[in-house]
């Protein structure tokens, strides 16, 4: 399941899609369309989307049954996967999202929320001052819950959990014994949108945030919800103060990330990874197991496991130190 | 205008200004100034100020007609600009332009502020728990305001504008159909001061922070006011997460920066820019249009129009990946 | 003193932390240990720990009576210092720090604060809405302190401090004339612990955040507060805004920090240094006095009195400036 939250409204017509996209799409009649997913995550009577030769990989094995994609790139797609062929993979790919998830491109505050106070929980919480909690939030037990902090509609949170104060989260699942610290902003739409002069286009993001057991999230976090999927940090997987982790992007477990990362756009990073303080990974792309990052490097290609790196770009840690002597 | 909010206390007698700064100015009798504001800005009966070399392409064209220098700046100056020779031209502009601006290197948290529901907004603006608002400050209609968002003094927003929650702002212009994100400070002061040992000395911030119309400002970030001029971001800019704008930066119409870059005071940025995550730019450039800065970058150098730059220091992008590859 | 504020308590038994350790101290029958410290700050009758060659220097050097160590790193100590031989030092020194320091591994959020209108000061401060004042918290006179801050358990502020809005402050101390801006977390534990799969360990935080007179610090900083010794900011030095500071960390006086720069555990950085933005400063460190550290370095090693540098790894800025023209 890639979201419990937002609810889906669908199927949808393939005939209707291509209404929406100003298209005529051959043998479209009466076929129904469930879901939109990514290319990794589709499956039989989904539709996906395919707008960049570097996607190729996961294009050539879809199990997605149609794909939103260009003319020059609908060959690479398997027999089982129907090509639509649009102008704007990216616009197209936003219009039909919008239509299956109508609430996922709005990020207003919650306006809904309710002081803890008025809440009945049900569970052994403790919490401070002027506390916020929004609609469709659990909480489990033994929780902890600092001053000021807002938890936004769309939570779920497990026991034995910290959450510190002048937090906000939102569209997020916590497993249990996380600790957050404070001034973490977790959930929020990512920065994903289509350029255009005069106003650019948000596209929905359909993903949530998901923090797995016992992981520590440093204070300032900027930890933003999938588009397509979700945004995820692996068991046991500590972050150091003032991270950015962009939308849709996977971090695997007892990884040990210190101060200042960021971390761009749908990067995959492996498990037992340590990334030194104000390194940068570029989106898009796959750092494997046992992976060392120092301190400062600036990551543009993917690393293969068990690899040691330094430098902007980074390359080997020996190499880099041997050249800069 | 420079800045609507901090209100103006002038004109001063020339002889006056000799006074305060512990010089005698030849011919100053019964002469009147208006106003202080920076070499580009400045016009007729203004004084501005000239302290280092690399402004002289601009002391040559102002329109002040006084200017705080030193003995050898001052002949870069135009004949019908009177040059006042100081020995610290910095010390001496932080002395006049706290005569002309008193209130204006005072910074405190704004003491004024009453909870939102106190308020007569005479708008639709519908808004969070604990919402502050200060004096001087409006709201278009049909705005969101988010939870313990403080709007300190001297603050214009504009119609449809979205600020979420957590965000501090004071001495600011925002526009129309702009979104703030969560967590901001904006319209502080600058870090501008004089180094002194035993105790830096501030000088005074006289400009406001100006979003254009829809913009978009990630969570986290921190915009300085300008101190002799405004720091502003252009229409349709969007700015991703963790992002430092410190003072005077201008930047243009449709750029879009990514998580975690800074700009450093009084540089100039053109449209359609795109800054790639964690690069850094120096103060006192001038970034052209269309121009691509890929992520890590440290910008040392000016830049002109169309280029693609990256590496530390920023260079021509085939450059820089040739020599790493 | 190390720390006002945690209680220690103590002596214990050497034989008792030998049972502890599950080893077995010869002759620690009736000898009594006093505190835990580190090597430098360690004098008789306390036990302090070495576990790594790099501070061979300060262990040959130390004047703590006992010592946990390794087998191949004892012979470094000096004559007065009895060697405690254990497998994994640092988690040895958990163990003992924990039973000298019950209470400082814990960082929850403080329950036991009140809202400020509700504690009888004494003092000339005036506040914002919703400031929280813990227990153990004393302010000095004419003090300003913003909107929603929290002023958590362990806090002593001088004279004429201003604290904005929105900070978190535990385990600190003020001195007078200085100021913090907005957004700040200071004094929480950092990010030090011993990697463990399944779940990482942490151990106890006992130092404290000073931050001594006329220092500002801007938006966003994160000071996090010692392990073993305090985090420490020199007279007169200034910080700019979203700084990251870690543990352990000593900066010198009249040093001036850029935005966005990083300083990982336990670096100490001299007086006089400035510091451009987004540098970011390796752990274990020594930055001499008068030094320049260009924006966007990475100093991943030591740096003499009065040098200046730039790059990553930073080096001599004249060098660094002719390789790269």
């Amino acid at each position: 399941m890639l979201n419990p939250f937002f609810n889906i409204s669908g199927p949808i017509d393939l005939s209707d899609i291509g209404k929406m996209l100003n298209i005529k799409i051959d043998g479209s009649a009466n076929i129904q369309v469930n879901d939109i997913k990514d290319l990794t995550s589709a499956n039989e009577k989904t539709i996906t989307f395919f707008h960049s030769k570097k996607y190729q990989k996961f294009a050539k094995e879809t199990k997605a049954s149609f794909c939103l994609t260009t003319n020059s790139l609908k060959d690479y797609l398997p027999n089982t996967c129907k090509p639509i062929v649009v102008e704007n993979v990216l616009i197209a790919t936003s219009i039909v999202t919008a239509k299956f998830y109508p609430n996922a491109s709005e990020d207003e505050f919650d306006m809904n929320v309710n002081n803890i106070e008025k809440i009945d929980l049900n569970t052994n919480v403790k919490y401070g001052k002027n506390v916020l909690i929004g609609s469709n939030v659990t909480i489990g037990t033994d929780c902890l819950i600092g001053h000021n902090t807002i938890i936004e509609k769309n939570v779920k949170i497990g026991d034995n959990c910290k959450i510190g104060s002048n937090n906000i989260l939102r569209n997020t699942v916590v497993k249990n014994n996380v600790s957050i610290l404070d001034n973490c902003v977790i959930g929020k739409k990512g920065f994903g949108f289509f350029p255009n002069k005069k106003k650019n286009l948000r596209y929905p993001h359909i993903g949530i945030v998901i923090i797995n057991e016992n992981c520590e999230i440093g204070c300032g976090a900027t930890i933003d919800r999938g588009s397509m999927s979700n945004t995820e940090i692996g068991k046991n997987t500590f972050l150091d103060n003032q991270i950015h982790i962009a939308h849709n992007v996977k971090i695997g477990e007892n990884t040990i990330i210190a101060g200042q990362v960021g971390i761009a756009g749908s990067t995959i990073i492996g498990k037992n990874v340590k990334i030194g303080g104000q390194a940068g990974i570029s989106g898009h792309l796959k750092i494997g197991d046992n992976v060392d990052i120092a301190g400062g490097s600036g990551v543009i290609k993917s690393i293969t496991d068990n690899s040691k790196v330094m430098g902007y770009p980074a390359k080997n840690i020996r190499e880099f130190l041997r050249e800069n002597r």
